[in-house]
């Protein structure tokens, strides 16, 4: 894909208004309210798996309206007891279609020392890679293929309502394990998984930083319409035969924009883009950054598409996350 | 596309074994019987339309679980009496992803003097077109994008159970109207619509004649690898992903699969076939015509790909109905 | 398609100068009078069909140099009396590479109380749907594959020079009908049928009103290379090999751009456009409307690509042209 | 493109029935005597080109009808007259869309000691290349894009009768030059070019060889639907709106079919095929090549597509030419 | 993809007759002998990585002809002496296109308790993940884009007579360091590395076992031209242009198939394949599992393309594995 | 494709400052001084080919380090002495991916009577056309598919050093031959000829002319990542793999870019551009060709992609290139 967006310092400084709900905030303390009722406290399986180095437990948690929600937890094996007693941890959320598949796909942080929880996304998980196990037990109104519009009539129906409170309880629930040192938790998250991950350090409090790479799900009224390609394009698709239903679904939408869930963040936080993204455009990644309300920094890959920094920017996060829990 | 299936003296006499679950019958019976536990009578409004020759109401019937399900009924304006009190009537069922839309985009069987019903598809109907207006209320475990492995884990969880029980369900709630001859009721469909117009077909009994057009969701063993494209292309990604649930995944599919049903049909059918057909392979549908338990024809159209007849084919149906009936 | 144009607050303000010769009126009152020494009055054939409730006709009428042109001519059926004895009429012009297909394809007008003529496009008909039945006996000159370039070296010879004749023919046709009000008459098409409506408007006289939905053939100085679609495309891939002929073929094409014929509309107009469209980008579509000489409304689908806005359209088109007749 | 065809052993001996109409050698006969009451003789213009070293000539020849067609005629420039007095010809065909172009596009022939008459396609030549001066003055009944369906409906106006028959008249105005030896003329040509030496060469008499690479327009009732390229394509889009055309129309190319020529072959030829070639499938090549009355050889490129030999094929008919006119 | 290759049944029994040069054990013989004049001991640098939990190391082993192909080596970290003193080992190669990368992305055999070898494919790195870093100081013949087709003109110069010594020395590396069990060495790969583990399985000694999954570089003879995506249609492409080097490529070839290769093995294998694999059709990769002359397992996943069992089979991987050092 | 760059007024106006190493002349001086210690006459075989007219010669001459590189040389014929002793010579050098192939397909100078000679690129010639017949003894660190990258890491290395060094050295060649005037020697090329051209142009002294044609390799750091387009695009693929390496890539090929080369011309030009070229963007091409130190004419076809003017284009150099050599 050729270049498709603004150039780099026209990027450096995009901090479009974005509409924002009178009652943001309020539908977010209302939702998260309801699920608390729920217990904190994940139910935890020891998987006998290969992987002889890695201790692996087979989680699952009460996410949106108390639903289950499975995980993975992973510590490294700490044969004499040379590691601390509790461990900083990192909650990951996953790509658009992806489930959480198995325990050795997930392994960087865990081979780096922090206990680490990998989030299965509700009714996702077949798309690519190994599979998922969470269900989304509810339905929706008319919607087109995929993930995007269900339930956008609404913002108290919408899909990814109940996907982002799971994200929270995934918080709350490692924060409730022995080994973790609920003081030293950091989010991260690739696309959908960098939206998600956004949306859950705004919506926590606490955490020690958030790592979006490439995110989806943040601009949306630049997004939908300037990409053909899919996830955003699901809601092009949806307009297209819901004519009359433009304004309905942006409203819905901005209940669950990127850029208004960074305006509230507290934690530090480290981004990345591709210039060349043609999925979710380097204009909307940079809109989220640039209203981050908290300090902020940027990994700019240059001729990179959605894949981003991949493997090379795992060494820039570690080294990064290192600072933020030394600092 | 070229020619991509057998040759067409081949397909006449393709009769494939297709595997048939002990209790297809069993599950079918139980699951119309809980429906109907739910009435038949749908709640008709007359529609305020441009069409000033046609008397439209919007209906809602019960479905599945007598979920609300939504359709168009459609009758000539009769200014003067010169028609029949009850007119024999033809329930039409929507292709994937299409919606009911407007009334006035299926106005060729209420010129040609019929009662007319189509029935929008749950939870579909933004995918192409004007829109649907019917909700899917069930959730689902872990899916691809698309219906056709929403639930796909179980018979009972399957989507198409609830999609064929509404079908079943229109035709309950059609004969219950003043003007429709309950007795002269005929159900068709193009693809998705064949497909459920076959399923509705068997499962309701005293219909004049079923008329699926290049219909999908046939003879799943063979259709599902065969061709590349969707939908039967997301069963492929499905089990490209869920490795371990190929067996399962057939399992569900035979409680489902239009082979069975034709197996099962009482009244005579028109059938029609595009011999370049990459969406719904042609001796998939020769199979669940060669196995029609009834009389059964098929138009073959030797240069189409999944369009099929078109609107030459509606006059092939006008005929060939209005033989039935006066037979 | 992502969105490739201008946004719309400028595209409601785009009116481009569009190159116009000197001889345009001239050009085309010879080519009329030239045609209108054949007769105005069609051939009508009454023909049997499934479609009780609607009478139909098989028409010809004399369009460009007196060639046999076909049509289809319906009115709902009346059997009492009750409605008027002449009706207001809709004519409507076809998309490109489609004919005239069956009259069963065409419900809409007649069944919303119109007497309706749907005009076959001569030498086309072969590309899509259910077939034309109209010959083009003029051969041309060097072309590319398509009608775009045909007789391109000359407005004398150039294919729509034949095809905008045909279209006032048909309307002179059909004001000769019995049944017709031949003060009421409105012409409408979709796509190339919307070019062919504009032309059409301009150069006849009092009709009631026009409605051109996302038209063709309009600006084609810039359409011409800003998007890589057919059937623009077709006048690129011309002139990438005839490398002498671009302004010759301009200076062609100038005789037949929507933009000028807008500037001498004497009825009212409803638009409509796809502002995600590829093949007619919005801003040639804004030309055109922007400079009709008479009122004009334009209904704007923001994500719509060239199929604009379908059923939701014409419920829109039946109740603005119900104002204009009540006007 | 991957192997599509038969195995090679299998194609060097596939000699299928081909439909051949009764009167075939009558239409024929007919066609070719109703033209020939125009006179041979082409008028000549020397052009002026930057090639010194060739004489080149400007062409107008009558073709079908008399109708005026374009050729390049070109022989080396021989300043002390070195060469013999007549020189043996080469008269060659072009591929689908294209036109003569420039002189200096055909050079190969004249470069090795020929006299060399290159004709232009009648209304083609904007496809590709440089572009071409022939008009086709026959209008059509209603056909797809493309040039293969334009009269379709019957052999008397097909398309092709016009081209084959301008074919016969070029090597009929070759031969009344005073430069060419008459006794030894050739025909090549590729693609639709090898389906129009094909003809020339069936329907002319006395020729030294015939080299048809690739041919195109041969064994239509498998070509057809077998690829689903363009041209044949073309035929298939066509019966798939025509849909109760396909009898006709296959009829209709039975009098044009390269097999059918092949069996009347009188001279030598030298075929080329390439084995993944998926414009003019294997098969059918070799069809054509199996049935060829006189003598012929064939030239297999295995991984080659349409494309087939290019430059080295022309290595090889050159000295395959040579043994035949020395022989 | 839909299936494009013979059913299970058929490659399960398909064991082919693949052309073998009469020099094949001496061209290898001479090859590795050659190379083995350079000492086997790699050099080793400690990395400093995020890997708190993994000993890094960066290695350089002496290649073909001595040239430097770089590595990375892995153990877990074992802080207080819990793990055998020499541990098995696992050496990989990588699929076409990549590089090294990081060692972070290679953590799966080490967090199972192995000590792993990565070894970079020379020349390569530049085409997806995260790069390279050994360069292949040996130039070419006339080549096409790609490595498929260097040096193809003659066995000792084509590229993957330098790969395939690589990756016998590889494991001649691993075998002299300190912590490995060089009685218990496995070759593993995906892709073009499973063609590499099968030729270093034939040439090496001694293995525990080889697990190539989907492997590239078998069975030339079909796979060129069977399939039309790369690398094997670099092949095509390349004879495509050299129409005479057909015989002189596939004789090259030859001496690198993995049929060939298979029929040497003398260590247990255990395959994988897709059904639906369009880069590496199912038939090749039978052919080289169904020649291993020794035993031989394969995993068989119906719905795959050439991503074959990607997490699930590390799964069966590890597990099969582990029973084979256990047995 | 669509227009993709700017406006025709802006084209002729752009100048952009591009970066030029300090050492560029001094880089340029050093590599062409250790070339020409080869020496620089070429070996020259009569060919013996079918074309008659023509004298061709099979040429080595010595390239970069005296690599030995192929061409073709040509003249016309010249039995009777009618032609000069020494002739003025075309230089042409290929397209990306093109071998020399056969002496046939390059007759248009020679027909022209012009000495020529045809340059064989080194490595290249297996991806289109009729093969080369040069190797690239040199290999590379890591790169991608393609030569756009090979050595990439400094500009010693660099694949095209030893591209323009092997291309100044052919006009040291051609002008040590007979019948060549070495006072009148024009270089041309197309793409990367024109590119080629553009060096040997600047890097040679006393040539009368260059006609570069749609010319590649000039104004990298706008072309890559401008267009989606190889080859522009394997430096792309290069750097989203290598991403650390984006500095010293462009440094790389700031020793290499045309627009540099064009500020050091000495000899009059004629460019080609095409604007809607999406593989050579016209920006690039008229950076170079308005930083052109001499004169500099541009044809401009407004209507084309890549293939530029083809064979009108050659008219016009040829009238051109006689103006030059009479002037």
């Amino acid at each position: 894909m050729p270049r498709l967006d603004m150039p780099l310092p026209e990027l450096t400084q995009y901090r479009p208004a974005v509409s924002e709900p009178a009652d943001f905030d309020a539908f977010w303390q209302r939702t998260l309210a309801e699920s608390r009722l729920h217990p904190d406290e994940p139910r935890l399986t020891r998987v006998d798996s290969p992987l002889s180095e890695v201790e692996v437990y087979d989680v699952t948690f009460n996410g949106f309206a108390g639903d289950p929600v499975k995980a993975w937890f992973m510590l490294p094996v700490d044969r004499a007891g040379f590691l601390p007693a509790r461990l900083p941890a990192v909650v990951e959320y996953n790509g658009y279609g992806g489930g959480r598949g198995f325990p050795h796909e997930h392994l960087g942080w865990v081979a780096s020392g922090y206990a680490y929880l990998f989030m299965d996304t509700r009714g996702q998980g077949s798309g690519w890679g190994s599979g998922g196990d969470t269900a989304d037990p509810h339905g929706s109104g008319p919607a087109g293929s995929g993930f995007m519009t269900r339930g956008i009539q609404s913002p108290d129906d919408y899909y990814y309502r109940r996907v982002f409170t799971d994200a929270v309880r995934a918080i709350d629930a490692v924060r409730t394990l022995d080994r973790v040192d609920p003081e030293r938790v950091t989010v991260c998250g690739g696309s959908q998984g960098g939206g998600i991950a956004i949306a859950a350090a705004a919506l926590s409090t606490g955490l020690v930083a958030a790592m979006p790479e490439v995110p989806f799900l943040c601009h949306f009224e630049r997004a939908v319409g300037m990409t053909g390609n899919d996830p955003y394009q699901e809601v092009v698709r949806y307009l297209a035969v819901h004519r009359d239903e433009v304004e309905q679904t942006f409203a819905t939408l901005s209940y669950f924009d990127g850029v208004n869930f960074a305006k509230r963040a507290t934690a530090p936080a480290l981004f990345s883009v591709g210039l060349l993204d043609p999925v979710c455009p380097p204009s909307t990644v940079f809109a989220a950054h640039n209203h981050w309300a908290a300090d902020a920094d940027i990994e700019v890959y240059p001729f990179n598409e959605h894949e981003g920094g991949q493997g090379h920017h795992f060494v820039r996060q570690a080294a990064w996350l290192a600072r933020q829990l030394a600092g």
